[in-house]
């Protein structure tokens, strides 16, 4: 399947604008961008994966609900505060900001997706968002530039992401997101937001499979801590302006739209790995020759969750042992002594043992900025991948001192 | 149950004796202690606990095998490498080193246990160990800190623990360990291993049972970074020297007996997780209120295993929208509305929501060497408590280039 690299992340596909102003919501920069909106100008088919963590932030909650009542047409999105642990308030300033988009749009409340990224635990300043929505909707434009960039907390740079492929029936059809999170770097504050839209024409349960299949293959397979935001949530909305032959769970065309969001969905998880100058390395961990797929993903992710491991590349250290070690605890079902464990494509361990191949070599592969690991289990034909970063001392210093710091500024 | 203190480790009960010498196995100090002895001048009755990686190290493979044929006399030990991942070879160097003790001590090979600790990868210098084994059995002696010292590898300090308590007939029993380990510090290279020595009068099955107790309420309730070493190892050898009436799984006397193994054993486990200057807290992580066992300790283990956690307790941050977080994505049974959170006493989220205590007060008690932190999900009766320590950016520095150091030392 061929895919065309657009611009303009959200505003790609036909039919969708968005717009971002700056409330004041960061304590450290209030200046800058803080609130996005995103709107399609036409009724929509809507999916979303919301976070599996039991603590869920009044917005999680709220959209959820929303989703369950009706197609959503526009998400409002904040960030500097998450509005998680705020009890019956937060879920109060949820619904207002609901509301005041409905308002200015001219919708149902139930249809807007509200999302909220940042310190947990602290009551939303909710009076310097709600009278600020009307300007927000009179921004709207065909551009995402800003919107990617009021979503960002600890993120280095936006992110963003559009493709165009062509149907089956010759339609040309474009898939565009917008994402924030910063994988290994603060996925405390930052939490994993992604807001996915497409002139796609397709059914709700052909969505519904397709969103589930791309969150799988990409945000679930990259390696961010171990930790679960109490916010993370992927929303795709479609509007079906690309006028194709309605998509359906029957349809051939299904792989290809499901192959198309992945791609996107890749593209940004990989993109949220990498992102911050605390992390120097975008490792991907592919696991071969496992008895079953449940043990290629235990191998995968015991490797790309090791502190150990994680220090050795962040020290362009090619450690084999540390990752013969993971994978021995990782309960997959294994042979210590027919393990193989590459470098890029330098072999650093056969069959359990220490390779020849010269140090420098295998260090020179693990100094890149992005490299290879490919441990070969020999059990089985089963794989799984997933992409990692490495742990740097930089990442505990700036993990260090968050809510003390908040505190101390909020009570000044 | 009083439990007196003694000096004198694994020697403090009757009847074994310890030496250590230097055979240069540690290429970065091989002037260092790297080779110990523990002998049981009567036969014993033993029990042991070996590491559950599936990537076992030859010593371990050993003496797993060494223990179905027959009661443990004597312990062999050396640190400065792991003889892990080596093949047909690891298992020749384990077996000799068992041979060559058994010799000098007139045993039968499999009456040796044999344990190694250090790198992993590398061939052992079986030659520079066999020849002083001799030596080392003439060194034997009534004192531990020898045999505690070389069991070292990144631990800043020996570690050692011995009581006395009397049992139901009067008779006093003594139990004593050396153990080495530096938790969080370096567990690839510091597997964890605990040795220890008791003169009680205990049948088979009943000591099986007390090990068992007191691992899973020791060793199993650290938190050591989520990684499982190669090698972790703990031995118990009982030698009935005390006199006192033989402790069956039937008589009142296990219980005493139990608790005062745990009690060693917890010990030498909390001097492991503090041990070090990367490591600046001790925190214990005591979780009540939970419907079951499992989850409390569910909670306790994503609490004391969160990165972000670990590097908020560093830079003395009480955050407890970290601690929540992590128990919301435990996979524990919560209700994120009744959950309590203090740090000491201190209330610092109450019903999931922030509590008035002054940020200052909290801070404090965060910063101080050990604290507490208290988790109530007030849902059930259950607890459960795991020890835990920060992550430090040093830590990450000390664990980035060992392998390719020590492969380029070799190589010289």
């Amino acid at each position: 399947m061929n895919h065309t690299e657009l611009k303009g992340g959200v505003c790609a596909p036909k039919g969708f604008r968005s717009a971002a102003i700056s409330c004041g919501i960061k304590l450290k920069a209030p200046e800058r961008l803080d609130l996005a909106l995103i709107y399609s100008d036409f009724p929509t088919v809507g999916a979303a994966v919301y976070t599996e963590n039991k603590v869920k932030a009044a917005p999680v909650q709220l959209s959820s609900r929303h989703l369950k009542e009706c197609e959503p047409r526009a998400i409002i999105a904040n960030s500097g505060n998450a509005n998680a642990c705020t009890g019956a308030i937060g879920m109060e300033h949820a619904e207002a900001m609901a509301q005041a988009t409905a308002d200015a749009l001219d919708l149902q409340k139930s249809e807007v997706q509200v999302c909220s990224t940042g310190i947990i635990g602290l009551t939303m300043p909710i009076d310097r968002i709600v009278p600020r929505i009307g300007e927000l909707k009179e921004a709207l434009k065909a551009e995402d530039e800003d919107a990617a960039r009021a979503i960002m907390t600890s993120d280095t740079r936006p992110k963003a992401c559009a493709i165009e492929y062509t149907d089956e029936d010759g339609k040309k059809i474009r898939i565009g997101a917008i994402a924030k999170g910063a994988g290994m770097i603060n996925p405390n504050m930052a939490t994993m937001l992604c807001f996915i839209t497409t002139d796609a024409d397709i059914e709700k349960h052909a969505l519904v499979a397709a969103t589930n299949y791309a969150v799988n293959h990409s945000f679930n397979c990259i390696s961010v801590d171990g930790d679960m935001s109490t916010n993370d949530t992927v929303i795709v909305m479609t509007n079906g302006q690309a006028g194709n032959e309605t998509i359906t769970c029957e349809s051939t065309s299904r792989t290809a739209f499901r192959d198309a969001l992945k791609h996107v969905m890749l593209n940004l998880a990989k993109k949220m790995v990498s992102d911050g100058e605390r992390v120097t390395k975008l490792v991907e961990v592919r696991v071969s020759g496992a008895t079953t797929k449940d043990d290629a993903e235990k191998a995968a992710r015991a490797v790309s969750n090791s502190k150990l491991v994680k220090c050795s590349w962040n020290g362009n250290d090619p450690n084999w042992g540390r990752i013969i070690h993971a994978v021995g605890y990782s309960g997959a079902n294994i042979d210590p002594d027919q393990i193989d464990i590459f470098f890029d494509d330098l072999p650093a361990c056969k069959n359990g043992l220490t390779s020849p191949t010269p140090i420098e070599e295998l260090a020179a592969a693990v100094e890149k900025r992005e490299f290879l690991i490919q441990i070969n289990l020999n059990q089985g034909e089963e794989t799984f991948t997933m992409y990692s970063a490495d742990l740097s001392p930089e990442y505990v210093v700036f993990n260090r001192e968050e809510y003390s710091l908040t505190r101390k500024r909020l009570e000044k």
